[in-house]
């Protein structure tokens, strides 16, 4: 299924970068800054073809397209997201990602994110036993602690200091703001970020979430319970070590 | 001047991914998050002893090694920053660069920004009256408004609404955090960002300073005012159209 998989993130890439050459559409969502392009929704149409044409009983959750209500727990379900970070595709043609996620039974089995512009994929999980950076396996981060690393935010969670953003950052090396779930999930997973804080819906962190869990990296959504799939929330992850931490200031602070 | 510029600088970026490969030496200076390693030390003294060979009455004005208080308007100034953005080069061995500057009696002439593990080098100033990536050469960026892209920022900047940081990132199309000034430089040259709101040395923004005047991208210090090239300073810079509205933004709000 991997080799499939795979193939189809390169020819989406191509069919970005195709994009990226010709005058975008761009249109608004929820407001202003919540931006979707014609290339999303084109991308989003062929990874559901490809999909539908290699597993039709396969179930599919994505962004776009009323995809957005599939159960993650009923039988096989391919999680998509056709370009993470539409604003950085829109205002920089670089940093963002094609992430693509399979679950079974609500299990995650196979975790794909593809720094397009840069050409770096990082896959794998469970039914592989592993995680690729290209073709080399990547060893388990350091379990470093919040005070060893850099740690990723989202901006509104950073200025409203929500979830106590700020003053776990201030416990940290620094923070970074990239817009870009992706990059953010990449970077954890090469142990060059420690940790992640942000509000995301399933199909920005279900490929991630694949791929930490392989590397006993864990991750939560709101009051320490388990990511729900179901909606924008809390995500909390990152090293054991910086998520315990994270976990025990937001319980002693509530 | 510029090819001897360019040849220090990649034989600068070969001895920094050298020392990315053995252990680094990492020693804290104002705090436990500013950080200096062996590696910056050893690059600066290299381009040190290249400048003297090459102009023995030139004079430098740097982060380390005391040369942190030499007069920008005197004679023939080189400025150097051997790592820009010391905390990424540590922690994610990415996302840092060289930065060299050339001024005559205070007046801008040659800046170079090499993004070292991305192999990318920005170049040029009123010397070569033109800007460079790599051997192409760029084109004026847009004269986008605040509203229409994405700008960068320091954490505590930002954090504490210093300057309306947070309000200007409001009218933006977002903020983003990247810890390197190098690269918040690059954006603006390239148009992938539309300003910069930080507090900066010297050595931070002199090479990036040439290029934008170069591109016709205005920066200032505070309260509207010339950077001083003295201290650590509030630097605002971006496109005509954003800078005029961040400056109008902060006179309305003082």
């Amino acid at each position: 299924m991997e080799k499939e998989i795979i193939s189809w993130i390169y020819e989406a890439a191509e069919k970005i970068k195709t994009g990226l050459g010709s005058a975008l559409k761009v249109d608004e969502k929820s407001d202003r800054t919540d931006l979707v392009t014609n290339v999303d929704k084109e991308v989003q149409n062929f990874l559901v073809e490809k999909i539908n044409t290699y597993d039709p009983d396969a179930k599919i959750l994505g962004e776009e397209n009323g995809l957005d209500q599939t159960p993650i727990d009923e039988g096989r379900v391919f999680v998509i997201d056709p370009i993470d970070g539409t604003m950085n595709f829109v205002m920089q043609q670089e940093n963002f990602c094609i992430m693509v996620a399979v679950y079974e039974d609500g299990i995650g089995q196979l975790g794909f994110i593809y720094d397009v512009m840069r050409d770096e994929l990082f896959w794998g999980g469970a039914r592989v036993g592993k995680v690729f950076y290209n073709r080399k396996e990547i060893s388990v981060p350091k379990n470093k602690q919040l005070k060893q690393g850099l740690i990723g935010m989202n901006a509104a969670l950073y200025r409203h200091n929500f979830h106590h953003a700020q003053d776990i950052g201030n416990k940290s090396m620094g923070i970074r703001i990239l817009g870009c779930a992706g990059l953010e999930f990449i970077a954890m997973i090469k142990g060059t970020q420690i940790g992640y804080i942000s509000m995301l819906s399933p199909w920005d962190y279900a490929a991630g979430k694949i791929m930490m869990d392989q590397l006993g990296m864990p991750s939560y959504g709101a009051d320490q319970q388990s990511l729900t799939f179901r909606k924008r929330e809390l995500f909390i992850g990152g090293t054991e070590a910086a998520v315990r931490e994270i976990q025990a200031f937001n319980q002693e602070n509530q």
